[in-house]
């Protein structure tokens, strides 16, 4: 099977997105090898300018634009908006994630984007969702949305829960966008229509919230993510050693009893408070977490694993960022990988694809495009625009192709 | 549209798994109008027996497996293998999460499974994958995955950081693979051919850190998840009003303007070191920190809400597990369901689909199986057994039907 074409080989994406939500949706869909042209602005898509710079060129933007054509379009311009109804009759996918009612604004609503192309599947990302949507307007950085999804950490008692600290309510709606995208794929193969996908980041956190929400619902009061007395066996989380930081899951009688010997705490399998998981979860706090950092206290993190793990009690070294980048594991599954910025050369690492089928070779990634890189290329392949129609859309000037004036 | 077919219409799903991220996937699978078709030990599903019951229902059992068949197979037993034998003949997708070489062991290996079908799509999820993968053996809870990954919070200098307290490390991978399910069958309408998805735990988790590695890899130092110095900007975050929590976003100028002005400190827009993103990333603990305690303390999560937005900058009250089952974004989405346990009619009430199709009906959920109660039913419709073929099954006992003796 070593030379058969990747699962979304052939397929035309058009990316009308931002930031992290719609890019990682599309790099997603890129890495399996779908066809991805950003639709991007004259003065770039936004994170081109934000956030920290290597060698000029913006991080933010190197984290999700991989393997991705770009082209320059103003879309405020009539014959801008005139390239994009090109391409969208031209595409099988649309992904954007502004703001509810921007692309209705440009001319570009669902009624015209069907009319278009009636097999378009378009898939648009935005906080709250479109219809019906009472929060359809809020401002949705992942902060607000998981906020009111109730996804945040409660750690201690006396103290505020906290934000989760990586962009789940963007990454995590960003991944069932792309599901979907491919099921509406399927579905096309079978009726040939289009359909567009409604994705509130809201709604994916809810789903990830499902414990919390769902333990409400069936017992009636609130079971906090993140606080021990609440989960259904302890102890479970991150513990610090002498030099550092380690995960431990004690899930199960069996395990207890290992984890008891192995921390010398024999004692512990007698005492009835301990003898079930949510007795256990009930004294987490007065019992067991006081007992274990005394224990802790007197070893390494690579020590406390070794015992742990010898033990058969599920133990593993916290890894910190930059240990991630040489550990073994993320270089064997080719969850590391270096691509150029096509601007300069410059080389970025970053996190690879995380969707691997078995026999077959991920794909390289692609560069990270120039603003307006391919411009000519995809007016001449997708949209089917002549020499000269092209010349006078720059010369309007409703595109910019990169290098010319 | 109104009656146009769900997405995933007519797809024979073998279900395989138990816990969260196998049949977190398959639900995902199954709300998008796929037929899943749980197998179940004789002793059913480990989660049946585990956590807080809802008249006598497991509420985890609960959580995960609406609108899916249940059928009763000792595995153990050669005729209940050659049971599996007939449905893997018959499926369109397999998905499990048991330990790798687990299936193997069974008789089921990957090579096996292609002979036996060779338009199976087959979803293995497993903490650090099949191959190459040098933790393939390693336990695999989600506590242990988002250490090894990185996915832990840093929340303070002084303290360990934690994990996420929802199952992320569950959830996310089952949705990339749910996705690539999706992306795999629309592949198989071009050249006929099934293909075997190597989902991992690890990988998805190391996709998700994308910021922190990223940043590591292209700037070369750690920037840690949940820190509040190490983002591009603040503040950004749950904080204590009065009352109650809720969680405020300011990012870029303009917002830092306007949330300024919102809380009567004009001072700090001409404070220098407040002037840039990562200036108030670093000066979150030391200055923004204490001037936004003071001007909370005095104001209900409700008020600030409404004078923040009022502002322009983006706020929400954090909503607790309780409050999400009746809030109206919860259920103007549909995010909030109730369906019946087969087993005595009890009503549960769960989080709902998070993939909307627009124009398109969310299914219904159906219900959750009784352990066995499709046994003869899929035996008859997917194995084409008959009636003495099934009897003497029964008798054997390598299967087991619900109601039956």
């Amino acid at each position: 099977m070593a030379e058969r074409r990747p699962p979304l080989h052939g397929v035309r994406v058009l990316d009308l997105t931002r930031f992290v939500a719609g890019p990682y949706c599309t790099m997603l869909l890129a890495d399996q090898g779908a066809d991805v042209v950003k639709v991007e602005p004259f003065g770039g898509e936004d994170t081109r300018a934000l956030d920290v710079k290597l060698d000029g060129v913006s991080t933010y933007f190197l984290r999700f634009n991989r393997s991705k054509k770009s082209i320059c379009v103003d879309l405020k311009h009539a014959e801008g908006r005139g390239v994009l109804e090109r391409l969208v009759r031209s595409a099988d996918v649309l992904v954007e994630n502004f703001r509810p009612g921007v692309l209705e604004r440009l001319g570009f609503g669902w009624p015209r984007l069907r009319e278009l192309n009636p097999r378009l599947i378009y898939a648009t990302i935005t906080g709250f969702g479109h219809s019906p949507s009472p929060y359809r307007d809020r401002a949705a950085f992942t902060p607000i949305v998981e906020g009111v999804a109730g996804t945040v950490i409660y750690r201690n008692e006396d103290e505020p829960p906290t934000i989760t600290g990586y962009p789940v309510g963007d990454i995590f709606p960003a991944s069932l966008a792309a599901g979907a995208i491919g099921m509406a794929l399927y579905r096309r193969t079978h009726d040939n229509e289009g359909a567009r996908i409604d994705m509130a980041m809201y709604d994916a956190m809810v789903s990830m919230n499902e414990r919390a929400v769902g333990m409400a619902g069936m017992v009636g009061r609130d079971f906090l993510p993140g606080r021990a007395s609440d989960l259904g066996s302890a102890p479970s989380g991150v513990f610090q050693a002498s030099d550092g930081f380690l995960s431990i899951s004690v899930v199960g009688d069996r395990i207890w009893e290992r984890f008891c010997a192995a921390i010398e705490r024999p004692d512990w399998t007698e005492d009835e408070r301990l003898a079930t998981g949510p007795g256990r979860a009930a004294h987490f706090q007065d019992v067991i977490k006081p007992g274990m950092e005394t224990w802790l206290a007197a070893r390494t993190r690579g020590e406390a694993v070794e015992r742990l793990s010898e033990a058969g009690v599920p133990a593993a070294e916290v890894a910190r960022p930059l240990e991630i980048l040489d550990a073994p594991q993320a270089r064997a599954r080719d969850m590391i990988i270096e691509y150029r910025a096509a601007e300069n050369g410059v080389t970025a690492k970053v996190v690879g694809n995380p969707i691997r089928f078995e026999g077959e070779e991920k794909l390289e990634p692609g560069d990270a495009p120039v603003l307006g890189q391919h411009t000519v290329e995809v007016l001449r392949e997708w949209a089917e625009l002549g020499d000269e129609e092209i010349d006078a859309l720059l010369a309007a000037p409703a595109i910019r192709q990169a290098g010319r004036s």
